[in-house]
């Protein structure tokens, strides 16, 4: 919007999809392109793949710092994903938010659900699927990164993964990048313009009908 | 989306603003720069304009046929604006919604409320202001066509039609036009992938779904 642009409270922007359907490069070139867009860095007890840094990527923790953040109730959502577990720290996001600032999060659907118990009206949830599940297969092999019992798994899981597609609020099936790029982006845009995230629009009007 | 898209049904765009803050250019642009986007033609008893087709920027008919119009409720929504009555024709939006094509509306509060009342879950709803009051003036004066009259009674009633900001889904302050316009573009695109609009994503999914 323009420099005149009223005050809105920020977005939890969520991007969800099956393993391998393409949501980390997706939720990573819109951060890239998207002013005002911070990312939502998750705790997490698995252990760091060797590009991975802490503090940016993930906070890597122990299993007792999870328990014990869970318990404090210091997560917006965590879950147990492939053994490990994942959280995201609730006192940061509260900051971008309060700031006007939008959060983007790269979570599956239990936490998903979670942040939307939480969070209704900041939340904008958005489904990627794939186009078929042969590129669902090639992309998650192509990897490499993962044994064969790991992608296997993966795969088998993509299926219940996707049945949860009706929880969100927006579905992108995910057969171009840059198209994929370009709808997130357009739902972005078009959310921060919702009558209803928009503070200060009643004075500001007030102010443009009292000059007459 | 993707040439994979599924099938939805199409939606009923609406862009209100009060007179010479810029709906109408914006309207014509969007239309210009988007595919399987429709103009809603209204029916209207003012005069045409030396610039005006029949059939083209309006249908251009009697009081007599507009009163026998209304009376067989074969408008979406009517409305008397300066001693003038429009209506929007229901059998032609209704073919487009159906065949998955949006319709644009460039109207007034007064239209946009009898619309949201035959066709909420259809309705996408865009309010412009102008930047200042100063910008308004201007353009009103701008057109060159009206009389002083005129542009003074626009002038007063732009103050009221500017009250009704709060009843639409989104709202764009006008300052430049083409982040206007790209904002009203994001808008379409974002509500063309609502998940409440896409129909055939069930059987999409369990496609996928049972190839596992």
């Amino acid at each position: 919007m323009s420099p005149i642009s009223v005050k809105r409270r920020g977005i939890m922007f969520v991007l969800s999809s099956p393993s391998g359907a393409g949501k980390t490069t997706v939720a990573q070139e819109v951060l890239k392109q998207e002013k005002n867009l911070n990312i939502s860095v998750s705790c997490t007890t698995r252990k760091a793949r060797p590009s991975e840094r802490d503090g940016i990527d993930y906070y890597f923790i122990s299993e007792n710092q999870y328990k014990e953040k869970v318990n404090e109730g210091e997560f917006l959502e965590h879950a147990e994903v492939f053994g490990n577990y994942y959280g995201t720290p609730k006192f940061v996001v509260e900051k971008y938010l309060d700031a006007g600032q939008d959060v983007i999060f790269d979570i599956d659907w239990q936490g998903t659900q979670q942040l939307a118990e939480n969070a209704r009206d900041d939340l904008v949830s958005i489904f990627i699927l794939p186009p078929s599940i042969e590129v669902l297969e090639k992309r998650l092999i192509g990897r490499n990164q993962d044994t064969d019992e790991v992608v296997n798994r993966r795969m088998s899981k993509a299926s219940d993964e996707m049945s949860h597609w009706p929880e969100y609020d927006y579905v992108i099936i995910n057969e171009n990048l840059e198209e994929t790029i370009f709808d997130v982006r357009s739902i972005l845009n078009a959310e921060r313009l919702k009558r209803l995230r928009l503070k200060g629009l009643v004075s500001f009007v007030n102010k443009l009908r009292s000059k007459q």
